[in-house]
This record gives C-alpha cells, structure tokens and sequence, in this order.
C-alpha cells in the first residue's frame, strides 16, 4: 500500500498524463462526506499545494432531505473541512423526501451540481468513483443486460445535459482502489462520514459490492482490476462502433425531428452490429432523447434491413418504428405513441 | 418449460434458420454420458427421424483414464445407449492418469476426436455446451481478465488446428438452458451418469456455477440469457475489431516468418484499440502460435507506436519486440528467446 505522500504524488502524475484537469483550471468538487469524496477533497488540496496546477477548488454538498438528522449532520462535517482546507463551500438541501427514487435523487443532486458549476464558472464537477465503484458497476450493466456501451461503465470525463444545462462531470480517481483511499485516510487520522442509506434501488449495488464481488475476489483476487480493464477496453470498442457507425449517412437530412432516411443499398452490406448501433443511434440523430431499445428488437429490425425481400415494419418500441421498401430504410418517431 | 416433442421442434426450427448443421452431414457427437450431452444425442437423433436432415450420425466416447471405476461404467452406459438408438460408437481410452492438467486432458480429447472424425469422414465434432455452460465460461474469462474476444466465450461453430489437424466444432445446444435439457431427459425418462470429478482446474469453473450464478440469479432473475447476450454482441464487435484490423497491411511480405514491417505513417492515425488489435494477431500473420500478450503490454506498445518521439524498443513478451523508428514499426518474434 503507497503512504499518504505516495498516493498524491501517483495521483499528481496521473493527472499530468492523462490531461483530465488543467492548469489554473475552476473545479467544483462534490464531497458527501464519505470516505471516497472526502479522500478525493483531500487529495487534490495536497496536489494543488505543489507549484504547478493552480487550480481554484470549490466544495459543493448536497443534502438530499432523505436521511433526516444524519443529512444535516453530514452537512456540517463538510462545511468543516472545507474550512480547515481553507475552500469555498456550497451546502444544498433538496427536500426530496422519503420516497424520492434514486434515479430521481441522481438528476436533482447533477442538476443542482450543473447550477452551482454554472454560478461559480467552475469547468467540471469532481466525482469521487473509485476502481471498486466501477467494478460493481460493470457488474451490475452485466447482470441487468448490457451491450457494449453498458460494460464500459463510468468514464473519467463525461458531458451530460441536464434540463438543457451541460454539465462536466470529471472522475479522476478511477484508478484508485477504495482500500488505497481508506488507506489514505486513515494515515492522515482524517474521519469521514458512513453513510446509512440502503433505499431498495441501491439493494442491487449493495449485494454486489458485499457478496458477489468479495465471492469473485475469493475465486481469483484482483478482480476488480480485471473488471476495470474490460470496462476500458468496452469504451474503446464502443467509441470505435460509434465511429464507424456515424460515417453511415441518411439518404437526405431529417425531416421534423421525426424521420430518418436511408437508401437501402447503403445498409445492405454493413456489419450486423454496425446496423443495430445505426438503429440505436437513430433518436440521437433526431436530436430525441435515447431510450433503451431492447436487444431483441434491434436484432430483428437489423436482420430485416439486411435480409427482407418484402416490404416490411418493424416496431423498434417508445415508439419508433422501421419502415423496409425495396429501396429506402424509413426510421420513423411517432411523437405520440398509440396507448 | 416446453414438452420434449417441443424441444425437438425448437432446435430443429433453429437448426433450419442457422445453418450450422447440413443435411446429408455426417458428424460425431462427443458424449460423455453426462446429461447434456445424453440430451444432445437424443434430440439430435430425433429431430434426424424427420425426413429433411438424412444425417449420418456417430458417437464418440472418450475415457480420459482419470476416475478409474466409474470412467469404465460411464464407457459402458455411453456405448448401450448408442446401440439403443442403433448408431455406431467408439470408446477410446485414453490412460492420461491422474495428474494430468485439465488443459492436457482438453488437447488429448480434441485430438482424439480430431482423428476419429477424419477416420470416419464426418464434416464436424458435435459438443454439448449449453447456454449455463456459456454464462459460466463468460464469467470465468472475466474474473481470469479477458477483452472481447475472451468475453465472446464459445462460438456455436469454431475450427481448431489440434497436432497439425484441423477440426471443425459446433455447438447446437448454446441457446438451451441446463434445466430445459434435464427436463427434457425427466420427460423422456432417460438417465444419465453424474460426473463426480472435482478436479482442481475446474475449481473456479464449480464454484461459478454453485455459488455465482445462483447468487448473481437471487440478484436479478435471468442472468444467465443476458450473458449469452452480452458474449453474441461481443463476438460481433471483436468480428468487427478483427476484420479492420487486417485491413492495416505490412509494408513487405514477412521475412522468415520472424519480422513484420509496417509503415510508421499507415499506424499513426489508426485507432488504439485497432493498435492493440494488430499486435494481438502479429504471431498468426507471422504464422506462429498466438501466445497471450497482456493487455498492459499492448496497451504501451500502442502507445508509443502513436505517440514516441524517438525510436524506442518494446519487449511484448513471449519472445516477441516492436521495434519504432522514425518510419517504420517492426515486429519481431525471436524464436529462441533469452531466459
């Protein structure tokens, strides 16, 4: 295990090499008060110590409202050591209540991060997902049906929009594991908050990072690793997909937001993953939000576009649907989905 | 779960649709005596009353010599039920005795198996791999670290070279479930011998299927269908991966089956994982074995093939370099290898 000064100076060499933080650059730093944020703070304050980054920190917390006392009890904690670093500190309580979901809880807490990034002109939100976090979550794509896409799991940089506001969300301790921040932490004597919550959606990460991963790590140890390496390798393969995949072009540009055209002699020949991923892409080329088609149905609609002698309709479902004609592939958004 | 009459229609459907049984074949089906391949024997002998498929159809029995009594009475049970459905059996014995590798044991059978189909002039060795079979070998690969192409597991038709001798595998039962061939078999009453060994290799192999799956399984019902899923999506992208992969073509022949020279200029653009990919298959395009590389060998070969300002000198292991020049990148094997 590296020593306090060890992990920093990896982390500091890290983060030259991969450029995912600049010099002089603005970041906002989400901190719950775990170990994991809480070593995330800590680490890039002694980084930015040296005389090379410059960077401006901010500390953001959000308090959901779903934990009661612990919730504001955890606010205080990191409204403390933002102070000791000396660091400007954002707390935020959302009121959400008991029975917001956690998909819920997920984009009020990014949308809140997106405002605050916004006012304080900080260039990305700091996330604190570690090598365990991204193991558990290669496992957890894997176990509710993933493609590619799926199995590459977190990236360490990643642009979402949130309520039409972009937001950078940066995630530079990736390749840490969580015994190496715990660790951290301990060696420095800095506490850290545990965090209580098991709502029923976190029932499935839970089960894995208690029993399954600790099972697999007793069948052949290191898995975690391995399993960040494949999630690496997937984003590789997915973006080489995506790529090919783009260079594929409508017959002629869409037309409201509702229909893609293409001639069917340019689909014939492609590669049947290259099809699905055309068809997968197809609501972001309409510039609609991306639902999760099913496997199932955009290996039928694929296998029609290559092999249909008659004209055919394939719905892909969230109602899109392609229309086969001896000549053209239609991709079709019915704005109102029949009921 | 269906009947067992409509078991032998699923498979003959799925047989007609994919291709991978001809009529008119002649194949030897590998049948240890265990249920699954008991099950395959059975439903292939079935679906072959029909009069459509007009297989020629034998079976091969093969004593790996390791479990002493019961090895003889699972011979004996294999040939009886062969005579039963009036098709010509061979049981080899093998005497590989007790401390032979499960690796060992896997060539001795293949070769074995290798050499009876081409006595006998059959197209294809039939094996009895199972849908459960490919969720646990997708599991293995992955706690063992894998990419893609480990994570594509079994192929349902896959050539091996055994010994200088080609043969041609096919496994017709891989979208099956373990439990609709026993059920199958219950509804048949036909019996099978349970296979007591426990040998250490398939240590990890036994405790994927006792202890992870069904964990994995009480997570989320259906894991074993979505990692058949996952592995078909990644045998089409490592398909896709491969065949751009050999697009990148030396700059001259190879020499000596030793060198392969490649332009600087020609990889320089070229996508990491394409990269790592052409390093993967160097040894095949030099007509040598492929050893496995690790990723992180090829990960920083890669790297400076794209990114080295001087020429630099990449050991990849297994007796294999790269050599970056200003304009070329040389691929060497070195077939005697400093200890």
């Amino acid at each position: 295990m590296a020593t306090p000064r060890g992990l920093v100076q990896y982390l500091d060499q890290q983060l030259h090499r991969s450029s995912l933080l600049v010099p002089r650059g603005r970041y906002l730093v989400a901190v719950s008060g775990g170990a994991d944020s809480v070593a995330l703070l800590r680490l890039l304050h002694a980084i930015n110590g040296s005389d090379h980054w410059h960077w401006t920190l901010r500390v953001a917390h959000i308090d959901h409202g779903i934990r009661g006392r612990a919730s504001a009890a955890d606010a205080r904690f990191v409204a403390r050591l933002a102070k000791q670093l000396s660091l400007p500190c954002d707390v935020i309580t959302l009121r959400l209540g008991t029975t917001a979901s956690e998909d819920a809880a997920r984009r009020a807490r990014l949308d809140t991060l997106a405002q605050l990034a916004r006012k304080h002109r900080c260039h990305a939100v700091l996330l604190a997902h570690h090598a365990d976090d991204q193991a558990e979550t290669v496992l957890l794509h894997m176990i509710r049906g993933c493609g590619l896409d799926g199995l590459a799991a977190m990236q360490d940089r990643q642009t979402l929009t949130i309520n039409r506001r972009k937001i950078t969300l940066v995630r530079p301790l990736l390749s840490l594991t969580r015994a190496e921040l715990h660790a951290y932490l301990h060696d420095l004597h800095q506490p850290w908050r545990e965090d209580q919550t098991n709502t029923s959606p976190r029932f499935a990460r839970n089960r894995i990072r208690h029993e399954v991963l600790p099972l697999l790590e007793s069948i052949r140890p290191g898995v975690a690793n391995r399993l960040n390496q494949l999630a690496a390798i997937a984003a590789d393969a997915q973006s080489l997909i995506e790529t090919a995949a783009a260079t594929i072009r409508p017959a002629r540009p869409p037309r409201r937001r509702s229909t893609l055209v293409f001639a069917r002699k340019a689909l014939r020949e492609i590669h049947p993953l290259l099809l699905r991923e055309l068809l997968r892409q197809a609501p972001a080329s309409l510039r609609q939000p991306m639902p999760a088609f099913t496997f199932e149905r955009l290996r039928e609609a694929a296998h029609a576009i290559a092999h249909a002698r008659q004209p055919a309709h394939i719905e892909l479902g969230h109602g899109y649907a392609v229309h086969i004609t001896g000549t053209q592939i239609v991709i079709k958004h019915n704005a109102h989905p029949p009921r």
